[in-house]
């Protein structure tokens, strides 16, 4: 998630270094390879408000890619270590704290669970993809091959199982729904690869899957971990929910807009992989040739991406695609105002406007 | 599994059609597709002990598949209902039976649990090995492709995870530990894929992990669930462990001296992919060079092969193979032997005498 490097830059916030016992501990498993958990100065900064559990995180993360095989380790380091900036377990930490959740190892374990699943679908979708960059970095798939890859998603898929697997029927339901929705996200985001039939309401419903779910389960658990009364597990969800729908859509917006250094991968992504992208189906309903000629064709040139990504850039596809990430992100922050008063709800209530307000 | 098929057939057994119920059931999920549970007739009979049990398996895996997304529920069913003779399943099953246990349902869950792992792991492994035929008919990766391929096996997981994650941390903890080491034996087989200095152990080793341990841990969770005691749990363990095996020496040996229509794939399969299997281990050991050169080689060709498995066939490395398998067979009776005396103790003989006593 570059993106968040790049918003604490544009913001001005102080980019702590991460704590050195996170450090060592990282290291041990992974030697030579160093990350940052960026740690917001200030008011209403997610970060800081949970870092003692993100710590915790770390450590669960760090235990759970131990294997014998060392090669399942190595991988499972790779992309554990390799830029994440662990928003998922920061939603589902500020939610159950939002509504003071006592039992701190749980919600961490949750939190845990709900990464590691994230960084199974990221190595498959590599593999997918035939992705060569993913964080800035050589992928997974490109640096130790398709099957050590595949294997190691299975791995972390397992690893998630067991720390999610102790937790009520209700939440193992939750759980594998929401990994089963982005297991069908992913079949039909394939449907409409390269596919101009991609609608909006195609696009919104892939990005509840594919996205959003992960947010969206996080903050339902979250809550639901703390005691929160229906209603406000509902709101809760539905906080996770547009939010996870508004940041894919800044991500999106970000392939066409954005600056590939701060990215951690070339623009125009989408494009190239033929990905139903939010700024390319409102480029394809404008009718622009040169994007519908560029996502169409399976190995669009060079010179099509620069010339689709301008065509993109010249029309109200931009426009539009902030509007509506705007939208969903108002949405988000209607059901901030119904949780309870806390410093955990301003933290939850920062990282949407962190997405509203940024220049981008 | 037409090992199966092949037994019976050669034993005498009659095989039955499917009860009309169950074949119904099935062909709402995959209509056009029909699949045999065989049912021995006769004292011993495995199959006729469990067959009620085995019905509300196939209910869960009907349920299980279902998806919004046809295409999941359409690879699924494609290896679902391509020939599995539900040995895993079975062997949970009559281990629970064994001990007495009455929530069928409990051990119903597991066992669907446990088939759909194996089932995910088998489109996962079709991926790795580029496998173009899968129980005598097309592979699910030659007809729906890489990626949808992929994303079903992860859905079966996911799956899996919503059956088995609703019992206590314990049963979770077995679960995803058989995981972990279906994967760790994955790697450890992909090590020494075409590697001439694989060793005997390091076979039973990747054997005890990729196939052994869902047989293992379907037998523990069996015998747990229904009560029994630590040492009796550890016994049934046991006989899981050196069943699959047996089981996995067996299809190895058939590899090689098998027929094909029988196999639903041609022989040789294991040179092909140089897959350290027991008789080529054994064969490497005698310093066959035909052997050596076909398995060390990245394409042999089908002369190649047909030359290394005459040679091996002429060396002493079948009948090595099956000393070996007869001898964990063994060890998995003496475990028998230790269980209270019951039905299903008898069918859980029967199942190892079966890999025992069959004329090769």
């Amino acid at each position: 998630m570059p993106f968040f490097n790049q918003l604490f830059a544009v913001r001005g916030f102080l980019i702590q270094e991460t704590k050195p016992k996170l450090l060592k501990a990282i290291s041990a498993v992974a030697p030579g390879i160093e990350r940052k958990i960026p740690s917001l100065q200030g008011a209403g900064d997610p970060f800081s408000y949970v870092s003692d559990e993100l710590e915790l995180v770390e450590d669960n993360l760090k235990r759970a890619i131990r294997s014998r095989e060392q090669i399942l380790t190595d991988i499972a380091a790779h992309l554990i270590y390799g830029g994440g900036k662990r928003v998922r377990p920061m939603v589902t930490l500020l939610a159950f704290l939002a509504f003071g959740g006592k039992r701190t190892k749980d919600i961490v374990d949750i939190a845990t669970a709900i990464e590691l699943i994230h960084t199974a679908t990221l190595l498959h979708d590599d593999i997918i993809d035939g992705a060569e960059i993913r964080r800035g970095k050589e992928s997974a798939y490109k640096k130790f091959g398709l099957k050590s890859t595949l294997v190691t998603g299975d791995f972390l898929f397992i690893k998630a199982f067991e720390f999610a697997g102790k937790f009520d029927e209700t939440i193992v339901q939750w759980t594998a729904d929401a990994c089963a929705l982005l297991t069908e996200g992913e079949m039909l985001q394939g449907f409409f690869n390269r596919n101009r039939a991609v609608t909006l309401d195609d696009y919104v419903e892939i990005v509840k899957r594919k996205t959003a779910s992960l947010f969206q389960t996080g903050a339902k658990i979250g809550a639901y971990l703390a005691g929160a009364n229906a209603p406000l597990v509902d709101e809760t969800e539905r906080y996770g929910l547009n939010m996870g729908i508004a940041f894919q859509m800044v991500d999106d917006i970000l392939d066409v807009v954005g600056h590939s250094e701060l990215l951690g991968k070339p623009t125009g992504m989408d494009l190239r992989d033929g990905n139903p992208a939010l700024p390319i189906i409102l480029a394809l309903n404008e009718s622009q040739p040169a994007v519908c000629e560029a996502f169409e064709r399976s190995r669009p040139t060079d010179n099509q991406i620069t010339i689709a990504l301008d065509a993109i850039k010249a029309g109200s596809a931009i426009q539009q695609a902030k509007s509506l990430s705007k939208s969903y992100a108002e949405e988000a922050l209607k059901s901030v105002k119904k949780l309870p008063p806390s410093l955990y709800r301003n933290g939850l209530k920062t990282l949407v406007q962190l997405i509203i307000e940024r220049d981008f």
